[in-house]
């Protein structure tokens, strides 16, 4: 799928993989995105754009994101002939996504079934300048003469695999416009698509615009003459009720669309928001050429789906491109996106960061309905931020069979990963405005919830979080998780921390917090117990246990399954495998890595070496690969370190998990780029400074990228370890070099 | 809503009130209905379009009668302002369904916003006398000169309550044509639509076709001229692969819109096969207008939805007039719809009871999933009779909760009801034929269920029924349901005579049987003995007690209670109801209905003075009024009977329980003619003759209606108390007259 190092390539044209295609194909803005299905539409398709919290309710998932009105339709006829690539004859296909500009473009040269011949090219993109403004360009070279027609139309009717989210409420022109005003069903968010369609290149022969319901199309006919390019732009505007009041939506997207005069007009201002992206973005790998471009997908797929002005909404597990998990919101956004957007793009992990302070609303309910204090975050997560997760699920042998569903009950650890990462965005950024006014409630209120879910074991008297689910699902309903109790303690520890710095700083909205969240001293000399008396063990050579218990579990030799074509949990079946010491994701080693300079290199060997056999990395959690190879790095394993980023860096390029059709793996995406960043290159940063500390992979030539450090923006670039003649170490701190280039 | 004794009338439109006027203004024929939804769309309405056996998969349901696409839509613009009841000026609105011709009219005189004024009459029909016809015309009677515009539209962009059943597979135009090509998404039936509009009266200014994806849509304009009448006709084909090969769906809807020359051409024989339904189904009510009407309405509206040429589809619960219970049937269509069309339409008969016979196979499936023998039928069943009843459904207070559903389960009964009517259809109609080649199987397969479920009890040696649920819900998970034990042993009781009647007329077809049923000594031996210890309690006054220990349970004084506003379900909660001796339909009182001639009269006094007072009459089943109208008059009630009377056939037209917005309620429509034939005019039939016991109510001046028994139709025509000079009786036998007027 590959040519140059921006471009990823497809050159034939597979209605069996279209949903896998239509993922990789995702564009966007960071207000929208829209997955990558044709302007004529075909069987089997998957055709979806996703609007940023345009959310509607659904049964089982309680709401998700509405596949919105349909923006891409454009048919065109040959002499009346409709072009359709599973008819007539298809050469020269390519369609490339180019990832420095965001542009789409599919080309071929076409015979209709009644002989006539012509080129056909069609560009799109989502303006990255005007987040409202969708361009889309069809040009056809006839190789004949007589008409072509294109067909533009606005299409209310979608659905999300079946369930309907909109109703039509108006539709009509208004100028030289077309428009078409829809409604969530439940929700009730307006939404206002308005189109022009402009033609150049050839005489225009006539114009109609047929009222259909619901379906409101712009009809042009120009003139074809061997050779003359006709060239034909629809140009879209989008507008919701999120983003202005409900009446005005109609007359603001018509004025968009008018207001714009045409792609070559639009296009150089999207194409330089890119490249300002790319220039803060992205990674140069020389020597693998492969992961060059994959790392480059994986960081377009995140930027695609980072709200760049918009604070109330988060990206979901799959981004904006597919239907997967519905657009709901997991820990992947803080553990897994979020590093690279606060090493690159601080203002959005700002954003991310600020939904979860406008849901702490929703996290107090949850804590309150659980009989706990204090914020706890829901699993899945939408617009409120309330607890999306679905309870029960049709089991996929027998519908009539429901799978009780028990991450939205029990897996907690993601109200530290929430309060983790926002001190993090500090440390890093040393944003302490933010952090006052938001980001340090957010630590503060966590801190309350585990505390109040902490319980003492009435006769050891030290504290338990008992029944919970670790970050590796294959095990539910386990005590003492040692990742979650942990970060527990990291974040009553920190909590304690910030309260004291606010004190020192900002006292007034110490004082204010303090009576807001009910930190009496009471509350917090309950704290300082918790901390000193959670239930951490640790043995004498380091290696921790995952859970109460786990040790004890049935042992499976993993590699003696070898080669599988299912995941463990298939194998052994969700009870089976609970009983094994077989893990989806490494919990242990996720937590060395997050916590890193709190443990002895010794130590991580001893838990690498232990959990590394039973983690099924091939099929397990895509969540892992990428922090394995960190840890492989960690523990100098460096070709098992590549190993477990190829299949990252490849997860939805290549859909070595057969479900990129439901839409990126967004926390793989995110995974790829610390395990460049802190994994092969060996970055590590605190408020006082960084370090770098290469090991590449030996045939990497170079590796090179930025990152902002307190508002300042870091330079490393790595030769490879040839060129460097061995091992090379670099570091910056609050006094010293921007750039750590070493060459 | 009445104006003469075949038309309901609605004066007002009420955009409020639509669901429930769409009910009301069902049509259909059999093959499908349409739900009265107006040509054009108005926001919170439930327009859809059911047809038979066309079902798709749905979520917890399993499987619903997919809304079809849409052949409605038909909008007019009056010198380019869009007819809407919501704007403008409406005078002199009247909607009225003719019930003797199947036609619904809507007319209006509209002053547009602009000030145009016109009289607009749309016109529709569902040919019953081609079933794939549906005709619409619109006639307009402008006051200004200019022009109107029409727009005939296919909608394939339908939903049931947001779930999309469609996918669009093609569209065009063939000659003057359109049409729509669709199938369903998971059950992969192919539906095309195909249209064509003809005007006259005015002008043709122009027509055009807009292709529109999934919306096409035919527009022509006509000249207006003050006072002269313009005609548009929308003629309108449907056909489905059900019916025709998938390929051949499009082609044959063509030519059956082409071959219509119009509404005028059409309508006879549409309005002549109307004649001939109601010369065989009409009941005259005299001195009761508002029952004269009701009663035809509710006759009406099971001829909409009765398959004449189909024995593989059934009547759902709420015919085919709305989403409630999404189209699939119970036992609603044995014990409460069928005798109507056993004793006036013994061909729909026969096709409802051959669809049994076709879902044997998934009836013994069921069976055997159970660990039973022989056929158990679905409690709700769709196209292939699997149970589709849902399991868990959200808890309508807390979505998050699911509350388990269990007559899928244990309320068994049903596989009586459906042996039960097979062999009375048998017995009144003489169909030897049927009942040697289906019939007899049924009863025989069902009886082998009931032996292989009875439970033998280790201490008594009884045989016992336990945890099932009988007809009256509010008690589940009961033992020994005397409903559902009597009609077991009946069951059993009449596998045997069937058997002995087989063995004697259709010895090789009793051989067969014996064989592929297994049909051992032993077996028969076994149901001898299973009848024989039956646990059958009775008091010794006759009284029944519904299941065991339901005279030990709380008793209500319902009557206390009242005024009530909800069910004493709802009052009480589900599992607070089950504690009570509170009843949502008579058990006893049903069982003694049934087996009339099993009971003496002073049981059925005892039972009915019992179970009356404790019987949710208003907010209970809807099954429950007509059947205690039948036997308030068994015990000489004849007041009582007519107010519970008065509750069915009130139940949609008035919507007596707010929900008839959902559909017709069938069960409820087919009880209204029982309680007039069987209760008020007291007719009893067996297969060697039939009396009537007449006990009219009061005011009633004259009962007359007709049935067919032994292949011959009997015309009874009651007078009135007063006329008649008190009670009468007349009889009929095998050997004598086919009239028993009394007058």
């Amino acid at each position: 799928m590959t040519t140059d190092l921006w471009t990823v390539l497809e050159e034939t044209f597979d209605p069996a993989r279209q949903a896998h295609a239509e993922t990789v194909f995702t564009i966007g803005n960071g207000y929208l995105a829209t997955r990558g299905a044709c302007e004529e539409c075909y069987p089997g398709e998957r055709r979806a754009t996703f609007v940023h919290g345009v959310f509607d309710a659904a049964p089982v998932v309680f709401t998700e994101l509405a596949n919105a009105p349909d923006w891409l339709p454009l048919s065109v006829y040959v002499d009346g002939e409709r072009f359709a690539l599973d008819c007539g004859t298809v050469h020269d296909y390519r369609r490339a996504l180019d990832l420095r500009s965001g542009a789409l473009t599919r080309a071929v040269r076409w015979e209709s079934p009644g002989g006539r011949a012509a080129r056909i090219t069609f560009e799109r993109c989502t303006s990255l300048a005007d987040e409202h403004l969708l361009l889309l360009r069809c040009r056809v070279v006839p190789e004949f003469a007589g008409t072509l027609e294109f067909r533009a139309a606005l299409h209310g009717a979608t659905d999300n695999e079946g369930l309907a989210h909109w109703r039509r409420l108006a539709q009509g022109r208004a100028g030289d416009a077309v428009y078409l005003h829809s409604r969530t069903r439940t929700s009730g968010i307006d939404l206002a698509c308005a189109m022009r369609v402009i033609t150049h290149g050839a005489p225009e022969l006539g114009r109609e615009f047929w009222d259909a319901e619901n379906a409101p199309t712009l009809v042009v006919r120009l003139a074809a003459e061997p050779g003359r390019e006709a060239v034909v732009e629809k140009l879209v505007a989008v507008y919701t009720s999120r983003d202005v009041e409900a009446a005005r939506t109609v007359p603001v997207a018509v004025e968009c669309a008018q207001a714009c005069r045409g792609w070559d007009a639009a296009y150089p201002a999207h194409a330089a928001a890119w490249a300002e992206e790319w220039a803060r973005t992205d990674v140069v790998v020389e020597g693998d050429d492969e992961v060059q471009l994959a790392l480059r997908f994986n960081l377009f797929q995140l930027l695609v789906a980072a709200p760049r002005r918009d604070e109330r909404v988060n990206i979901g597990a799959k981004t904006l491109s597919g239907f997967g998990y519905r657009g709901h919101a997991f820990w992947d956004t803080e553990i897994f996106m979020l590093p690279l957007f606060i090493f690159t793009a601080p203002h959005i992990a700002r954003n991310l960061l600020s939904y979860r302070y406008h849901t702490l609303a929703a996290a107090r309910r949850k804590a309150l309905a659980g009989g706990y204090a204090g914020a706890q975050f829901a699993w899945e997560s939408a617009d409120t931020g309330d607890e999306v997760t679905p309870r029960w699920v049709p089991d996929s042998a027998d519908p009539a069979q429901l799978v009780r569903i028990w991450p939205g009950d029990i897996e907690i650890h993601i109200s530290a990963d929430v309060a983790y990462m926002a001190h993090r965005y500090w440390q890093i950024t040393g944003d302490d405005a933010w952090f006052v006014a938001r980001g340090a409630e957010l630590i503060l209120d966590t801190a309350r919830f585990w505390a109040s879910r902490a319980e003492r074991h009435p006769e050891t008297g030290r504290y338990e979080y008992r029944d919970v689910i670790g970050p590796d699902e294959y095990h539910d309903h386990v005590d003492n998780n040692h990742f979650t109790n942990r970060m527990a303690r990291w974040n009553l520890e920190t909590a304690l921390q910030v309260l004291e710095w606010l004190q020192a700083h900002a006292p007034a909205r110490a004082a204010e917090l303090l009576a807001a969240l009910e930190l009496t001293p009471a509350t917090l000399a309950h704290w300082h117990d918790v901390i000193a008396r959670l239930y951490l063990p640790v043995t004498p050579s380091g290696l921790i246990e995952q859970f109460t218990g786990y040790f004890a579990r049935r042992d499976i030799d993993l590699a003696a399954l070898e080669p599988r074509t299912q995941s463990a949990q298939a194998i052994f079946g969700i009870a089976g495998a609970n009983e094994t010491q077989v893990i989806k994701q490494p919990d242990v080693l996720m937590l060395l890595y997050l916590l890193r300079d709190c443990y002895t290199n010794e130590a991580v060997r001893a838990n690498y070496n232990y959990y590394t056999p039973r983690t099924d990395h091939t099929y397990g959690s895509s969540l892992g690969p990428s922090i394995q190879a960190i840890m492989a790095c960690e523990v100098g394993r460096v070709d098992e370190a590549y190993e477990h980023f190829l299949r990252a860096v490849r997860a939805d390029l290549r859909d070595v998990r057969g479900n990129a059709g439901d839409g990126i793996h967004g926390a793989s995406a995110g995974g790829t780029w610390q395990a460049v960043v802190f994994g092969f290159a060996g970055l590590r940063v605190d408020a006082d400074g960084w370090t770098v500390n290469p090991r590449l992979p030996g045939h990497w030539t170079r590796l090179a990228f930025k990152f902002y450090w307190r508002g300042r923006q870091v330079v490393i670039d790595l030769p490879g370890q040839q060129a460097a003649g061995g091992r090379q170490q670099a570091a910056g701190t609050g006094a010293s070099p921007e750039r750590g280039i070493l060459s």
